[in-house]
């Protein structure tokens, strides 16, 4: 069983984002658990047609599309783990990691089809590598949407080396790739799979809250806004 | 004891961005944690004065500032996890919720003092309020930083609403901001303390694989830089 | 008068940050025109209170906090051109930084008092400095909200240095930074001022190319929904 | 000619995308100059394969790839100006977009084959379109990616809508996406074709003002440091 899936997002597979991915791994492997590396530029993936913009529900697992990505999202449904390395290209990732995310949307979307994102739980982990600039510009938007999609972070769970040398003669880049597969794979260990977002109780619960913090709410603008309103009104007249 | 720090970073105590907040640490009460709500606009908080830079030992608890920080170091050093609610100000934090930010500093950089980042294992969560667009860019940044430091993101830790009515009558923004709440403890609950980021166990291990990968690396760039190489240079000549 | 208005939003008067102001601010006294260095450090600047989530009109110049801040308008709105120099802390501006940029909000919300943004068709560059990762944040942040704002961004007006040297040891950084205030002087010098943003004109413009608009929309639609069809609404069946 | 080159990034040629680009479109022919609007699902277009890794120099126009970019190098290069509008997914431009805009790095790249970026002076303006929140995040990333490139943005170059309604039906928005087409068009009328970025004057000119600048920091640093000093060193010791 694949336990970590690697997403190696760079053309090249010899070089630093490379590289950083097999050590985070690597790492991975030294923990005990099943990995594997997929290099997305083997692989013919064809752009997300974005058919939930005509209908929310026509987003769904399987993908209209028929391509290498009816493979690789089995792959991500059975990962614990799922660690991208993506070369920065003008500060964001490269357009094949893009199409990737993209492509991701039929498992997240389930949420409007059987009421669970499929990658809910999920953990993940993010290495950016470029000659220059826009390391945590990458990252963030990675993080953003990932959690977003219901994928959680462990601390640390990110590597970058934006220089020119190789990056296996950077000691504190190794370090960080490293560790963000140790990360990702010690928080895996300790969670068992629980539901991340809830609605049904969430909305009984308000009902019963609101009433409350309505009051308090009042209380406080009552409170505050007596000293801003009147400099407020003051300028309006 | 305070397991759940909620950080108000909205000037105004009766706005959405304070609503939100409130939803999300209500739903933390509903689960059994203890929280706390702290209006930064009530604190005087100094900005940071980058003594890193200067030497970067020089950074570390407790700050040369002596201001209201001092007792926000402790809730943050007691709390279990923090939940940032901050409106959107040009489409990143206020200026007082990055005040916060950098003071923070002195807690993560005591990695270079002691060895270990003081937030290291925490969980976080985030809300972003606004009239306008502008609440990705905010997450997207708080979260590159807060794992930075060493906080951890469950899943859809995140919630946001940038309409101009009262969000309380917007059910999906409050259903998010009720989640970040759950999210967070359900974590919370579910984490031991670990160590998250190791150097020393680390270096050892890579001795043993570096060799391992570079073998890899030579086969990998001779088998596909054969067929790149003659395009290459031939573009050189 | 002044025409060129460098902002120093690190704490340091000597730091890296400075002397890549600094450089870009002599590269523009050499074109000849006059520049200004304000250091946030030195001045009383207080957090924005948020008034125009009370009332849109009530955030207009002159702000009701009393500080600082009123001379920098003043600067601000003699300028021609803007260069703001910021330290990276946490991928984004400081804290100083910040609230300068919030600030300013009382210039650009004039659109609603008066109908005009007062910083509209005013000249921007940014340069972003720190011991590591982060600049491209710091640089998108600021330009999309520069941008918003009504100021215009020349080509290649970004510098940043993100090691841990002299920056004046690192020629393309200085390149960078001379050049910032060589093409922000470039276009100052080249621009009349205009109007750069108009509702009036485009609202009566606009009912002349509707219906072409709406009849070519049909038209692809027919067109292109014809083969989309089929496929989405068997997945519903 | 073509004047203005509008990019389309939306699979969908009947949405709000396609429907926003139009409307700034048909502002610039208002303004007398001519557009042509490009579909990128129509064509076909490879991802980058990060040449420039191997060696600076290999990426170069035109690029050693034969698809359909080939036609769309020679449009860009003819245009005055480019305005993209893309769908917002996951919080960036959508993959075809990202795909069009690594490949242009073809044409920036020139800088190291015959020193200059040949799409110097190009002005551009940004449209993003999504049914959620993240408008500011591709729009940021993107600006800082254009003007990185050489193209400069004009003031409020900035359209977005992220509502789920047709965004004929908004007028901010479409009153935006048309003063996206007008103030490029604005800007583009005033320019005549200059150097933005120059080195060797720039150098020249550094040697003068290098023993100026450094006798300043002196200056400061003695000044400032004297007062933060001791409290570093007590903290050190």
């Amino acid at each position: 069983m694949v336990d970590v899936l690697g997403i190696n997002g760079s053309p090249r597979k010899y070089g630093n984002t490379y590289k950083s991915l097999r050590i985070a791994l690597m790492a991975v492997e030294y923990e005990g658990l099943d990995t594997e590396l997929t290099n997305l530029v083997d692989l013919d993936i064809k752009p997300c047609l974005g058919c939930l913009c005509d209908e929310q529900k026509a987003c769904r697992y399987p993908c209209v599309i028929d391509d290498d990505m009816k493979t690789l999202y089995d792959k991500v449904l059975k990962a614990d783990v799922l660690i991208i390395a993506t070369p920065i290209y003008w500060f964001s990732p490269s357009s094949v990691v893009k199409k990737f995310i993209d492509r991701l949307t039929a498992l997240e979307n389930m949420i409007f089809v059987d009421g669970k994102s499929w990658v809910e739980g999920k953990i993940a982990g993010v290495i950016a590598v470029g000659n220059d600039s826009g390391a945590i510009s990458v990252i963030s938007n990675l993080y953003a949407t990932l959690v977003s999609m219901g994928f959680m972070i462990p601390p640390f769970a990110m590597a970058y080396y934006t220089g020119d040398k190789d990056v296996l003669q950077c000691e504190s880049a190794i370090l960080d790739a490293a560790n963000v597969g140790r990360a990702t794979v010690l928080l895996a260990k300790m969670l068992k799979k629980e539901r991340w977002y809830v609605v049904d109780e969430v909305k009984e619960w308000l009902k019963t809250v609101m009433p409350k913090i309505k009051e308090e709410l009042n209380m406080n603008k009552n409170k505050q806004f007596t000293g801003r309103e009147p400099i407020i009104s003051k300028l309006l007249r």
